[in-house]
């Protein structure tokens, strides 16, 4: 009986060839959930629609103690209560999120992880204090590199036993563009258990895995964070031995509300003859979304959709509206988003070990059946 | 090309012998979710927690236009918008609700559906108005036998088009044990989307499938429905050619919060030696749950756990707790629950083609390692 935490903990790994979903990744799909696609429908997404990771369990909190450390190499050590917090002037962001492993269940060969398709994101309003507000209160020290942050979140990942913990460049955490924030209300409403009741970090632009949930300590440091989950994970790495280029902002992604109605099991689509309105959401950390395309052929032919402004929400996913005349037979419908940056998304998946940032466009089979 | 609805539609199968989990159920798994476990220590789950499962789409629901309708085998046929259903006196009930697919994915072999493991379900305070109230207000004709509910959620299901529909027994959706509510709210909120925004059915100890969402229409008929989701779906069948029987109650179930911490990838839990507390809930849909035992040797001696009083909230599901004195090694924790009228956990799956109502006891694999 091997009684070490490697035992229950393994490296990362690829499925094999001919390797079906494992009762692992069911755990992992069952417990983290999807948007919904017609969730799409939604600005602003309704409360246990948005997607979640959690990463381990969601703690058990307690507010009546907690507080957020703020320390490291500041001249002033701060340690704020949550009605301290709520003093502050707050600021509300309307922010699209989306796991950096999005995705990932349909790259071939498959990485062994948290299984999402095409369904890790959701958009909602953040409500918090800039942490440039509290860092500036803390005052830097020159010669500071980063600010990492600790969640309350415990648990063992590939043989490493941690607190959920990552860094952002400290020009990122000073920054005003995006502005990040320590959040403490989703929509309005104290943050929800599971995404990190009752603080967390925002980071507008960025994949998911840099948005600490149960955030207890922020720590300003003058070397550049080493620790798992920014040196081990979130690496963009062909081979297993190589460092890679770490995961950091939302590469560019359109997403359609599948028309007509599903099938329970196969969740496929039917429409009837006739115009079908397609409607769907695109978004980009780098830019804002400039143009959205569809194609119900394969991509040999490309329409363009009218996109809605993003202006008064830049962090926020645009809507996009294309008209489609079915007629019957099979087809698949495909969407991609261009961005003001000139980023677009591949119609040839984007393989990485960890199966990361991959925006391959969205495949949406639909059958149309006669009248 | 097969432009057939059976072409996306299949019938309902079991996996074979070595059949990995399909991406079709990686897709359900994705959109449907489960109780994060950590979640059974709220008496009532927060939303965004609790278990969903839709069988077709979310429907986009415009409630300036929303009405109930009650006809059928009635003397005055009622249509009833929301502020007519907001003027009755307000019900509210405290229910655990459950997926009467739990469990199926870990049955051998698995019927394909729903994936669940075990983690379909969830405790609410719903807020509505008695259908016996809506219904004596219509008038039951004699001779009536059954309600017929129909939810606007539009989809095909093995080759069949159609809106969710389901039917209770009159005596049932007269009765007031349980007393069948049409809710409004959910925790003191309007319904989320995901759980029958603007109406859906309540029906305490019940599995899921009576709990009819996004309600249109209350239809009394005087002859039993025969409709897919009551003839064909929800029976307990050990082969595809026999009617079977139908499923109605939640039968006892017993789940534990994993203790200790987790691994991100197995799931598998890791705790330190000593006195470890073990907690989760209990419920049974047909009487109070008066026992609840835990084993840590597979079965072999099981020790009772201190089990809450249900009484304030009849439906819901009792807490239970009991210590456990862990030691280096490797164990299996296991719960069963026992109610008041002597039903109880199996030890053995108890296996039929739709994985319904399989209530086997819970297996949390453990690690204790040396501090």
């Amino acid at each position: 009986m091997d009684g070490s935490l490697e035992s229950v903990s393994g490296p990362g790994r690829v499925a094999g060839p001919e390797e079906g979903i494992s009762t692992q990744e069911l755990a992992l799909a069952a417990r983290n959930h999807g948007l919904p696609l017609e969730g799409l429908r939604y600005d602003v997404t309704p409360p246990g629609l948005h997607y979640v990771l959690v990463h381990y369990d969601i703690p058990a909190v307690d507010t009546t103690g907690w507080q957020l450390a703020v320390g490291g190499r500041v001249r002033t050590p701060l340690a704020l209560d949550m009605a301290a917090l709520r003093a502050y002037p707050a600021v509300t962001q309307r922010v699209t999120m989306e796991c950096a492993g999005n995705g990932r269940a349909r790259l071939s060969p498959r990485p062994v992880s948290q299984p999402w398709l095409v369904e890790a994101v959701g958009t909602a309003e953040w409500t918090g204090v800039p942490l440039r507000t509290l860092l500036a209160e803390a005052g830097v020290e020159p010669g500071s590199v980063e600010a990492v942050f600790t969640g309350a979140d415990h648990g063992v990942e590939r043989g490493v036993e941690q607190d959920y913990r990552r860094s952002l460049p400290l020009a990122v955490a000073t920054g005003d563009w995006p502005e990040v924030l320590v959040a403490y209300a989703m929509n309005g409403q104290p943050l929800p258990p599971q995404h990190g009741y009752p603080l967390r970090l925002v980071v507008p632009g960025w994949y998911g895995m840099a948005h600490v949930k149960w955030l207890r300590e922020v720590t300003v440091t003058d070397t550049p964070f080493t620790g798992f989950q920014q040196a081990v994970a979130y690496r963009l790495r062909q081979s297993a031995d190589e460092p890679g280029e770490p995961v950091t902002r939302i590469a560019p992604r359109a997403l359609m509300i599948p028309p007509g109605f599903p099938d329970f099991m196969s969740r496929e689509r039917v429409v009837r003859p006739g115009f079908v309105a397609l409607e769907g959401r695109a978004w980009s950390g780098y830019a804002p979304v400039e143009r959205v395309e569809v194609t119900a052929d394969g991509g040999e032919t490309w329409t363009d959709a009218d996109v809605g402004r993003q202006a008064p929400h830049p962090w926020a996913w645009a809507s996009w509206r294309a008209l489609w005349t079915a007629e019957p037979g099979r087809y698949v419908l495909s969407v991609r988003a261009t961005d003001a940056e000139g980023r677009t998304q591949p119609l040839e998946q984007p393989w990485n070990r960890g199966g990361f940032a991959n925006n391959l466009v969205q495949h949406v089979p639909v059958l149309c059946v006669s009248d």
